[in-house]
Formats: structure tokens, C-alpha cells, sequence
């Protein structure tokens, strides 16, 4: 069991229940939702209510899936909550993976302006990015996490065992924000993934918190994202393109594999741009292909993808901004990019 | 002309067009919306484009009135922002008064989690009230609102200028805010405002700043509303109630003419249970009805009110919260009242 204090709240990985009987016993809420979606009211729920004896919670279950995090989800919640005569002194716990914690930390940082919330993330993705750092939101006019704010939880509770519940994808998927934090920060992390074969049986206890440690410190120095935080948005310019891109699509793909395909164009750039060396960017090619295999991107999409790119919130002003390497640990923020250049990262990832 | 600082921002009272200048000189924002209704449009928006050359604005206009303080609206402004590829270096300029101040503000605030905003309230209510303090948000579920933040503006400024295309009862309407002022904390300004016959011709540059110091001084004390924050909401419980019951009728009432039947009712209150005294209550009474004239509630929806009450976000578990006076010019929050007395209280208004 670690735990990682933060400025106003503290992240638990493994040992969770007592943590929040605790915080329960001293806050003595009036009542408690639980957000739920149909996959972690199955495999989640039961663990929690059968670790906890919580008096009459109301459980929320939404649609599971980034499509269903839009303002008419939000609508629901705000609504039930309304409905079950939760006051200001009441608690939410988000129960599931990104779409739940940020919707359902929005929803709780909006209800009669703000109620306390707590995060409980499932999947590996949310347990290493989406809890820390107080991004909350839902996406609007197909925009993603266009409408939102900065507010942070009452705790971040990570609970490795929920792990076993995913699938290989969904593992792989949040192991794409592992390898970012040690790209942009910590080579000899970096190093020592080099050498996983594959996802299965790592030590989580370990692997977690060393790499919460890196988000944790980048976060805490740039809570608002005015500057240093941009630094974790590595991979995620054309990423989230590339992820819009699939949406509609016949095979959408998950939050992190899309960024994977991202950090490769992205180290590429990095290449061209901003001195990462040619061996580190096949390096980084070659390991990425191994674990998430090759999805080529259709160059008819090419324009498409640069308009996207163009609408994300992260630019200011005209052009479409970066963030690079100049070596494996190492970020700089504010690189822009031409469009040429993306094309031809775009190519490089494919071939 | 008058300026009151406050821990982050400053509220400007009279001269307030170079003080927009030299903020918007300072800060190069990227691109700037207006948001207003067909009345600020037509008579505070030429005002302010006369003032200023601004570069190329988007004016956004919505349709005037609380119900449509909404989530539909809100979706309307943010569309529109994004569309217009405002990004976080962009501001929102909100002309107009509570609605405007509280959804425009929302909206900034959750754009791409969160823009620059800066308040210029047009009418009295906004410019003593709604427009400091932090608070933003909209009615849901028919409850006043209900969702929302704490988030504070750049700047608010105040024009005195714009309260000459108010109406008398528009006027009177913001007037009960500045009474509630002084009733809670400053028997000094109280007793001069007994004097007053009328509303119209008062000394705007010297009533609205010492009204609006007793507001400033409160919710810096207690921005997040925890504690003493709360004597704002005398006249509140009642009055809120009273206004959502007439927005169901023929004849709604202005938010203002609402709170002044509240603090009638709840200052009868304050003399059964907090001590003021028969001959301050009876000169409440009279000062409010020689201003606001009267207007009866009917016996028959007394418990619907009373189920309104219930629902208000300032209660905590079962009671209904109330903001009483021990005398004038000092409040007592929490004090719970049973609902026999309520409806003493409402029928002391009527007789």
C-alpha cells in the first residue's frame, strides 16, 4: 500500500477501504451516490458495498462509453441527484474509468455549486491519469472535455485488483499514459519498460505509483495548465485526432492506443524538430508497434485529422501546438508544428 | 468615482470605460465576446462599443429573463464560442444583468474549463448583488440556481449610467438587496434609508459602493459560503420561494419584490425567535410596504411554499435554514423555523 499526498487531498493505491470508511466516519455526509456504468456496477460495485456497509446509497448507472459523456448525461445525474434531495453536505463517488470520473467529478463540482466527490478508478487508465490533477469535464460539440473545470477530489482511492476485470486492450490502453510520464520526464522508467514483452503480470503496486509520482509533481507545480503541465500532452495533439477520427468510424479506438499512434507521429516531430535522435525515435516506434500492434491511418483522413488537431482547446492563436522531446525524459512545451511536417509524421507511422 | 478591491479582482464604480481599456490593453486576449439581451443590446451595448474600438467582438444575444437561465442556453453560448474557435486566451464580456452575470459567467468559467470573464452589470440588482461574490450558475429542474460554481471575474464593473434605463420597478427590485445590507450588518445605513420616500434621484455613486463594501466584506470572510456567508441569505428562504411560486402565475414577480416580502415574513421571524424587537418589525414592515406596495399571498399554495422552501439548496438535512435579525444590523444564520410559524409569518405579511 503507497500513498501520495497531494496539496489538498491524497492519492491511496491498494488498502482503499479503510481509507474511505475513514474519510466517511469523519465526514459524516448526509448521503452518498454512487456513479456507476453497467460494466463496473457488475465487477465494482459489489467489492465496495461488500467492503463497506453504506447506509442507502443511491446508485447512479450511466451508459458506459466516452459517446455518453455529454451535458444530456449530465442532465441525468443533476437531475437524480435533485430528485433524491441531496444537500450540499452530501458525497459522490465516481465508480469506473475516465468517462465516470470526469463527468460524474463535474456533476459533483457543479451541484448546488460544488459537493464533495471522491475517485475510485477501474481501469488503469483513469487509476494513472484521468483521477490526479482535477481536470474535469464532458465533451461538447464533439469537441473532447470541451466543457469542464479544474476541481479536485476529497481522495483518489486506486485499487489494483480492479485490474483483473479488464481486458488486454483496455490494459494496454492505460499503459499508454505510463509510457508518456516516463517519455516526458523519467528516461530510466523509460529503460526499464523497454523491457516489458508484454502488459500482463506487472506489479501494479510498483508500476502505479512511480508513475503517478511523475504526473503528481508536474501537476502540483501547474495546477491550471498556464505552462509546465502542457508537458502531458505529449502524444496527445494528434492522438486525440486520431481518436475523434476512429469515433466515427467502423473500429473506434481506445483512449490510449490512439495515443500510442500519437506518441510515434509525435516522436517523429521530435525528431525533425526539437533534436530526439534518429535511434531513440525507432526506439520508440518499435516498442510502441510491439505492444499495440500497427493501425496505418488512411492519408484520405490526413486533412480531416490537421482540421481536428487544429480545434483542440490546447492551441492559442493560429497554429497547432506540440508538445516534443529532446530525448527520452525529456519534454519541451509549445512546439508548432507545420502541417506538411504532420502529414509526414503521419506517413512515418504507417509504413 | 470609487473602486473596491477585493483578494483577486477589483470592482469599479463610475469611469469604468478606461479601466476596460487598460485591462484589455494588459491582457492581448485572443478574441472577446459580449453576451446580451435585446435590452442590453439596444441600450448598454452601444454604450460600451462607443467607448471602446474593440476588434471584431462576438456579440451573443440571448433572450432576456430567468427562465431562460438554463442548460439549453448555456449549450446555445457554448456552441457559439466554439464555433467561433475561441480559445483559453479569449474573454467573455457579460452585459446585463443577474441572468447574464450568473450564465455567462457559468459558461466562461467551464469553457474549455475555464476562460477569462469580466461582469458589467446593468441593472441595480446586479450591480449590489449578483455581481460580486463569485457565485455562477443556472436554474435546473426548476429549482433557482441549483447548478453551478464559485468562480470570480477578472473585473466587475459598475456604470451607474445604465440604472437610467431601468424601470421604477426594476429599480425597487434591486433596491431590496441593498436593504438587506443594511439590515444584517450596518444599522447606520438603515436608518438612513428609512428616510427615503421614493427610490428614484438617490446618490447611486455613494448607495451602491457602502452597499456593496457590507457584501465584499462578508464574502471575503467566507467565499465558499461555509459559515458567515450565509446572513446573505436573509429574506431568502422565503423570498425565493415566494418568487418561484409567482414565475408560475399570471403575474411573476421581480426577484427583488420577492425578497422584500421574504425579509417582511422572516423578519417576523427574527421576532419570535431571535429576539427583535415588535417596533423594528413593525418598521420594516411599513418601509417595505410603502416602497413595494403589497401583495398578498394565497392561503392555499402557503404549503407548496413551504415545499419550495424544503428543496433550497441552503438547507442541510431536514430542516428549513433560515438567516435571522437579532436587531437590525445584525444577523443570526442557521436558526430553523417549524412550519407553523412559517405560515404565521406569511399570514403577517398578508394582514
Amino acid at each position: 500500500m503507497t500513498s501520495i499526498a497531494l496539496a489538498d487531498y491524497n492519492i491511496q493505491i491498494g488498502s482503499v477501504w479503510p481509507v474511505l470508511q475513514e474519510i466517511l466516519a469523519t465526514k459524516q455526509y448526509s448521503r452518498i451516490a454512487i456513479i456507476v456504468d453497467e460494466n463496473t456496477r457488475k465487477h465494482c460495485l459489489p467489492v465496495l458495498q461488500s467492503a463497506l456497509a453504506l447506509d442507502n446509497p443511491l446508485v447512479l448507472e450511466i451508459k458506459a462509453g466516452e459517446k455518453n459523456k455529454n451535458i444530456e448525461t449530465c442532465s441525468q445525474i443533476w437531475s437524480a441527484l435533485m430528485e433524491a434531495d441531496f444537500d450540499r453536505r452530501a458525497l459522490v463517488l465516481n465508480l469506473g474509468g475516465g468517462v465516470i470520473g470526469d463527468m460524474g467529478g463535474f456533476c459533483a463540482s457543479t451541484f448546488k455549486r460544488g459537493i464533495d466527490f471522491i475517485q475510485i478508478p477501474t481501469t488503469l487508465l483513469s487509476q494513472v491519469d484521468a483521477s490526479i490533477g482535477g481536470k474535469l469535464g464532458i465533451d461538447f460539440a464533439e469537441i473532447k472535455n470541451s466543457v469542464g473545470l479544474f476541481c479536485n477530489p476529497q481522495a483518489v482511492l486506486i485499487e489494483p485488483a480492479f485490474l483483473n476485470s479488464l481486458t488486454a486492450r483496455e490494459l494496454r490502453s492505460g499503459f499508454a499514459e505510463i509510457i508518456k510520464h516516463s517519455l516526458i520526464a523519467d528516461v530510466e522508467q523509460w529503460q526499464r519498460q523497454l523491457s516489458y514483452d508484454n502488459l500482463s503480470g506487472l506489479d501494479w503496486l510498483t508500476v502505479i505509483p512511480d508513475s503517478l509520482r511523475i504526473k503528481q509533481r508536474i501537476v502540483a507545480e501547474d495546477p491550471f495548465e498556464r505552462g509546465l503541465r502542457k508537458a502531458l500532452n505529449f502524444g496527445h495533439t494528434i492522438g486525440h485526432a486520431v481518436e475523434s477520427e476512429a469515433l466515427q468510424g467502423e473500429s473506434p479506438l481506445l483512449h490510449g492506443e490512439a495515443i500510442a499512434i500519437g506518441m510515434v507521429c509525435e516522436a517523429f516531430l521530435s525528431h525533425r524538430l526539437t533534436g530526439l535522435k534518429a535511434n531513440d525515435l525507432e526506439q520508440i516506434k518499435t516498442a510502441i508497434l510491439r505492444w499495440y500492434g500497427h493501425e496505418p491511418q488512411r492519408p484520405e483522413r490526413f486533412e480531416h485529422l490537421i482540421r481536428l488537431m487544429r480545434n483542440d482547446k490546447k492551441n492559442e492563436g493560429d497554429g497547432i501546438n506540440f508538445t516534443l522531446l529532446s530525448a527520452p525524459g525529456t519534454a519541451l512545451t509549445n512546439q508548432i508544428a507545420a502541417e506538411d511536417l504532420i502529414v509526414e509524421s503521419l506517413n512515418y507511422y504507417n509504413v
